[in-house]
């Protein structure tokens, strides 16, 4: 990833305030922070903290402490997401007059279409029983998670590390950087090396009498499929190649010996 | 959700465990047991816990007490992964052999595809250093959550809920069952009912002077547009047509008193 998109990343991801209301345990917060840092969000606001500063959240928040002092006490949720475009409240509790509801990933990416020019918040409640209708009603949409209908309320830092990560994970899609192959420190074997590694193979097997000359297509077939799926590398096809050759010589020279005897 | 979709969703969901390594903190393991009941995972195992059972495990896990109770201690990775069709490992540290790697929700098709019929594992490292390098043989992939790279470590409990969340995900998006959008105890409004909606407001706007009846277009689209973005239901339609019928009789009502003086 390139240091401009980076910043473009960064710019985004800074522009989301996560808001915790009424927080209990402090050690909450704390994993909330972390949460945050590791995926490069900064702004966390707490509305009424039952303990903070605390030594809990400290421990929890492990190296994210930056954004614990950073953080900002607010006394009322009106302040908290004052001058946000767009609000989302966390809350597993079902409703009786339904507020509209997304999904985590459906939430980022209303997130990210507003963060391009202004701040927007995702909102937590309090660990026992949620957002209260008042505070529910200064939200644009409610944000549900899609768990178990048997056991459904995570914990707080959880939620919002699903949250954040999918925040994260849309930006990356957006902007083409999601990174779902694996690297290699090699460069990938092109298709004219595979073949050549196929022939070398097909001719190996078949002076070990592995194949028969008259019909070497079944297996073949099959060792393409293998060594395609594993798209392999160029040292991959170096030490393979390696292989056939070490086999070649040893099955010649035993072959050699055989006659010689 | 009907139950027939949830067993589907079940079987799947129980064919995944979720293995720990070498476990420091109990409390981790209970935070772990509670996100993948929330999720609905069920298989948890345990390779050399630090301490287990632990009563700071069974705090942490807050009602998923079952998981840890049913949860296997083993000795080894090997028997951890026994009979397991894919085995995936997360880890944050880059090495200097690249593993093949997964972001979480490629990691998560991948291990649907396998749980149709076997059962897979996500293994997660020690706390402080992850899985060693003879663990990471044992694995077919290694998962890498995206992190802030300057930031890169999430608490394991963190990472267990955001792997498990996007199974679940991709579980729900797979069988057509990804609910994201909102929903409401009423009927969504019919193309038509927001068309006599419209012709109300027209009508009441042009009555209050607040529309010239000659270039009415800008505004009333401006209006549609939010209407329609808002995704009516039958009831706000009846609201808002009931309040357009108090502004009509209110207005009418003035206008006779103003004629009438």
């Amino acid at each position: 990833m390139s240091a401009k998109q980076d910043d473009v990343l960064n710019a985004r991801l800074s522009r989301v305030r996560v808001v915790l209301v009424s927080t209990s345990h402090p050690g909450n917060i704390g994993a909330v922070a972390r949460a945050m840092k590791n995926m490069g969000l900064t702004q966390l606001v707490l509305v009424n903290p039952a303990e903070f500063p605390s030594g809990e959240a400290r421990a929890r928040a492990s190296g994210a402490n930056d954004i614990l002092e950073q953080a900002q006490v607010v006394s009322s949720m009106e302040s908290a997401v004052a001058g946000c475009a767009v609000v989302l409240g966390a809350s597993a509790r079902l409703r009786s007059i339904p507020w509209p509801s997304l999904d985590p990933r459906a939430a980022a990416d209303r997130v990210l279409e507003v963060v391009e020019s202004a701040d927007a918040a995702l909102v937590f409640g309090r660990e026992n029983n949620g957002l209260s209708n008042d505070e529910l009603d200064r939200c644009n949409y409610l944000v549900h998670i899609p768990a178990n209908p048997d056991y459904s309320s995570l914990n707080i830092a959880a939620a919002t590390q699903v949250l954040v990560y999918e925040l994260r994970m849309s930006l990356l899609e957006q902007t083409g950087r999601r990174d779902n192959r694996f690297h290699s420190d090699q460069p990938r074997a092109t298709a004219d090396e595979l073949e050549r590694l196929y022939e070398h193979l097909q001719q190996t097997l078949t002076e070990l009498d592995f194949l028969k000359p008259s019909a070497p297509r079944q297996i073949m077939r099959r060792l393409r499929r293998l060594f395609g799926r594993a798209e392999l590398d160029r040292m991959e096809i170096n030490i393979l190649r390696g292989i056939l050759s070490a086999v070649q010589s040893r099955s010649r020279g035993e072959k050699t010996e055989e006659s010689e005897r």
